[in-house]
């Protein structure tokens, strides 16, 4: 933290700011410049909240330095963490494919889904049982019903599954039925939620907030590994931008940034990002070029009757060629 | 809803959007235009997603032209609600202030803020028991204790308490000290939440999301209503935009446009908006001329001393001046 | 400008750091901290670009802690900046209201309005001769003979007028008629013409580009400084963000942060910030209140015909209003 | 267009919306629908302004329905744009790289680079000679010498030069000896500029405005096209939004809707997008895996010592590198 005065600063102001400093346990080291006095804070054990000092007379700025993530962040752990979820591996060095329709609607609808993804180059079975949606007159999910038949589904095609929670209630329930629980974009920062996952025994995948700065995401990752569980995948998903020919704007800078700055396994989900089919196929072989662990996207066998979401799903043809380039591409990377 | 097809859309492509409109029981109105034809959706008893039909063949937009929300609507129910807490009325016609500390940080310092909230000219005390707080690492409030020390205020001053509940573990035990319950920005989507609080005995005020729509904010309002709690406040407190000389970008014009679509009464909070104390009394009477209902500021006595968000509480002097200066603008719209 | 190293960042790398600070004639201080090195900049007399220093090894940041901006900055100049306009004075202790149609479509036109503007209780006279208009195929503005016609408004109404200049061609041209020159959001970094504004007698208004910065926007109105013009109001008008229930985002946070950063005056146009007539006068009264020091805002007789904007522009009964309100408030703040 | 009226619109505001479009020589056709009336337009030559509409008593919505684009549109022209510089074409089935330094600095060092670009891989040079800088105080480029340089460069390595013009003044000089002549990021709704450039003999390269919509970068494309000069190359760079960690947001989204929507050929720009060295790579790769028909990045072989953005351009080595994998992805593609 770096605490930068105004250039006429009095003494005393500057010596108020170096108590209040001192006062929290931290060291103060006054940095005199050209023109106005900075002061560095030094030996604080966790991150320092810039807003306790730019509120006081005489600073003109205050200015975070350090970054406040520790246990998801690669200077602590210089090596990938690597996730086993069956006989998948995800994580650096990998590429896993996750495909599914939006909502699970039937027993007969998603095994027919699962199939099409597993004979198209599928790696796991996405769906969801417990549906957020915007409003509260539509579709809100199977539930535990759901749940039962993604269970099915992983039997019948040995194939994990991954599927939302939305809420500690049900936390137990989805955390017995899948193999990866995700907690979607509009729950990144439900503290509570994220204390939850970081008790859970299953690896999570925590969809990166619609506005979420990096360090948002990670800090949220953050509650997760605090809590003792240490297998988080981190899932772009697009962020909310003035832009109206797509449903968010992806944003693939992230991913360097993430595999540089952490550990922890990064995955890309254009569907949602899109909104629209169109958009899927290039957007997916982008993700995949810039550096992504997995793909997560929409797939179903009749998207004009889904319940939900059917127009950036995926047909089983498009998923299958969405699959082979995306391996192409992965290959060509690890050369 | 109008579908919009491409200019050389087939007869078939047009046929079969016909179809799939109807096969949802809707009525398919085809409108031959200019150069293209549109198809209108009627009858449809709620809304319909654009994202059914807009990745059909032939189709190059599907445009929604009504409504999703319904309960908080204006064309539903014309007069405005007003709420009432102990003796205060929140709504139309009424400027409501509430001041208060971010966090209860202990008996002495809730009770010496309260006390300058009350002269002051506030008309309820806030102040989080529970707080969502982006690092694993800093505060996150004193609980039950916080809520009992809020209790005593409301005791001690007789002023109504607003304090922030975070999931549905802790829902009765806020809803039994708080006599309005606040849903975060952070919370807005968390539909389990919004579930809870429609059986909520306690008028809700609901914050709006980071980076949530006039339209997404609604309908969360939307599920309160439904769930049959039918006092909700709305909160505006600052969008997430590019901007970097204040925490968020407050959005005003939303203030006329709520006043519009909705009978539900809106207040702001200028002080999450700017994250820096300079800026929350000008926004605050930016807010009153604009048409809110109501005020939500941060005050304490030592910000430099405070646990969290210090730099925007305003001073005991400048909250009194706020006070001040919000009702003869408020005194002068009525005229 | 601070360079803060990595953690593990080698004594070659913060050598190399170093050295290229001061191959640029600045002075490099070098901080140790807790657990890493940051390099303070000195001496430099202008800006330094951190991009300068980021991309180089064991560089973890490279952060500016000084503003660059200098002629428009408070802590050069503390004294308000007061335009005169013939007999009207722009800028602290005063309210300036400008008002008038989006463009000028005939000499009837302008008169008619121009003498709703002056009944009303407006100051100056705003419309367009030369119009930047997004498509090709719309009414560009009737240029010279626009600007003949608000000469004979001013002539007759003995009101100063205001109308943007779109290029260096027509700027002597433009200068010629115009009390003030405007220079529109979509040119505010067009930085010939800035340059071409900085030689000009004439005082500028600088609007605020779509997405800019408060820093680009103050370094914009630098340049017209820099040039040797120190007449420069600023006029926010809006900024691009997600939000669709009005055309832009006004951003009046931005009223106190320039107060406080510039000596300049600053107005806001609510007018292309809404988009609908609805929001323009809550949010005029928003900005009196934020602390403008005026209001730029567009009425037409008959909007229903008007050939640019007519959706947004005021009647002349509701601009009247907006002035009676508008002055209460100003009057009430200088208290 | 289509105008949806409220629900309780009176018959005489229906009555006066449907004169009001008449009056301006369109075709109104009321839609009754289920609980209000909508009014479509037709028979309209070019886009219709919504706000015409929007304002207008008893009118909730005014929405386009069609697209204002023509001369850039698919719809129009199906076939795409190929552009022939030197013996380089861009566009459909063709992958363009340009590389070079921000700014030219000197002959020397636009030679170095110049050699390190052709060895490495790519097709065009780029670099600056007049520079738009956001602040008065840098350096602004070399003008007419740094012109000189480049021609020097295209002779001497049989490599088309792409160089930046910022007005219409310079135009007839940077057209003299640019092949393709660059509209940059902030002139993208200059429209003088633009129609200067419709009249210009030599291809434009159109960069994307920080916060422009596709809609209005596709009509600024219209104007050039509109003015005669049927050869404009889209160039994606990067848009605004909330995001830190990159310093703008490539919107890689762009890429195939600018595939579907128009026949111009579309390049991306990810120097100026990351703004830092790391993340040129990975959105290089992730750009052509997208679609793009060509990149543009920055090279420099001294990126510590450079005048201008040093810290995203990327070593020679970096640049061999990126031609190659680009070419490996574009080959796979047109597979």
């Amino acid at each position: 933290m770096l605490v930068v005065m105004d250039k006429n600063a009095t003494a005393e102001q500057i010596e108020r700011v170096v108590r209040a400093i001192e006062s929290r346990g931290y060291t103060a080291r006054p940095i005199p410049g050209g023109d106005r006095v900075s002061i560095g804070i030094l030996n604080n054990a966790g991150p320092v909240d810039p807003a306790l000092f730019a509120g006081m007379p005489g600073v003109k700025d205050a200015i975070a330095v350090t970054r406040p993530y520790k246990l998801v962040s690669r200077e602590i752990q210089p090596s990938d963490t690597l996730i086993q979820v069956g006989h998948v591996t995800i994580g650096q060095g990998h590429l896993t494919i996750m495909g599914g329709p939006c909502a699970i609607e039937s027993e007969q609808q998603a095994m027919t889904i699962a199939e099409h993804v597993k004979t198209g180059g599928g790696h796991l079975f996405r769906g969801g049982a417990f549906k957020p949606r915007t409003s509260p007159y539509t579709f809100q999910g199977m539930g535990l019903e759901g749940l039962k038949i993604m269970a099915k589904v992983r039997d019948t095609f040995d194939m994990p599954v991954v599927t939302e929670v939305m809420d500690s209630e049900t936390f137990d329930m989805v955390e017995e039925y899948a193999d990866i629980v995700q907690i979607g974009t509009r729950n990144m920062q439900n503290f509570s939620l994220l204390k939850r996952a970081g008790q859970s025994r299953r690896p999570v995948m925590l969809k990166r907030g619609m506005s979420a700065t990096l360090e948002e995401w990670l800090m949220a990752a953050e509650y997760i590994l605090a809590g003792g569980n240490r297998n988080v995948i981190l899932c772009e998903r697009g962020v909310r931008t003035f832009v109206r020919h797509s449903r968010n704007t992806l944003d693939l800078s992230v991913v360097p940034v993430i595999l540089k700055e952490s550990h922890l396994p990064i995955i890309v989900d254009p569907s949602h990002a899109a909104g629209v089919r169109d958009q899927v196929l290039p957007l997916s072989r982008a993700s995949v070029a810039a550096g992504a662990h997995g793909l997560m996207v929409e797939v179903h066998h009749q998207p004009d009757q889904a319940l939900s979401d059917g127009a950036q799903s995926l047909y089983p043809e498009q998923f299958a060629t969405l699959c082979r380039q995306a391996h192409q591409m992965h290959a060509m990377l690890q050369e």
